[in-house]
């Protein structure tokens, strides 16, 4: 039951189908399934299961600490005493030996150095990318006026992962300036 | 971008927390999470990978066939094809291994015939009585005027499954009925 409270955490970008902000259980579980089908992007052979233990798991945390915006540089000081305090709680709610568990997958996903969590990290970088694009006029990127750069700064561990993915962000990049909706 | 539909599919339940209806991308994330929590619910071992896998995949036929409320029998009948119908469009648009691999695991979910589908089959019936149990009024319970005995019929998977998991739906149907949001 606890886990229901993500489903009212809102994030920055919305979902272009249901014309709303998406919420971060439904972010979970779009990124879950892109790990499923881009398993392959990574260089590294990976752990299917860790992969999506991971990116099921990556954001419980904003339960309690709350989405922080890619680029809101204030929010990001705290950030990781946030997390951790909210994965002490979280966490800590199950029995001892899903805590150790689940906390240990949790820390290795925000470490960022196995194959599973780059791979993790680069899709959670790309699907907003991803949604951004497709939302044109009312992307978080024309609200906010965020630019290209800004992008393409914040999301090195995509091109770091995949040629593929980062010519893809690229694209997505350049017709949304083209379009308008993200500056040069 | 085909999967971010089904964050606009609605369901009969509504989430206690956001208070509003759920939509299927976030119940698959809660009910994949909850296969990670309870797969030793199941009384044979399960492969946790072909759990998750079943679980985020279960109801992706409803970008195309939408959600069918539990006690609508008329819907159910042709739900079945309809839902075949889906699996075969939307799974195609995979390349074809990928196509081959994730629609056997779908086809096995509904066949519900394995310890995998029978413990995500179970699970999928059990977290909707979790959300209407919290709701109270709000329900769908209370909305559809259902009834104690249609929840127990409807929801013999769990029974067969786990006796845990059968006394705690029993509790909630209880609760529900001495607070009147169930019928008795």
């Amino acid at each position: 039951m606890e886990l229901d409270r993500l489903k009212g955490v809102l994030r920055q970008n919305a979902t272009p189908s249901a014309q709303r902000r998406e919420n971060t259980a439904e972010h979970s579980w779009h990124l879950a399934i892109m790990g499923l089908v881009l398993e392959d992007q990574s260089p590294i052979p990976v752990d299917r299961v860790k992969v999506l233990c991971m990116l099921l798991l990556h954001d419980v945390v904003e339960i309690d600490a709350g989405d922080t915006f890619a680029y809101d540089h204030a929010s990001h000081d705290d950030k990781a005493e946030r997390e951790a305090q909210a994965a002490d709680r979280l966490f800590g709610l199950l029995p001892s030996d899903q805590n150790v568990e689940f906390r240990a997958i949790w820390d290795e996903f925000e470490d960022g150095q196995t194959a599973e969590s780059k791979l993790a990290r680069a899709l959670d970088r790309l699907q907003p990318i991803l949604m951004n694009h497709r939302c044109g006029a009312s992307s978080s990127w024309a609200k906010h006026g965020i630019t290209k750069e800004q992008v393409l700064n914040r999301n090195r561990e995509v091109e770091d992962l995949s040629a593929a993915l980062w010519a893809l962000l690229n694209r997505c990049c350049n017709e949304a300036v083209a379009q308008g909706f993200l500056k040069p």
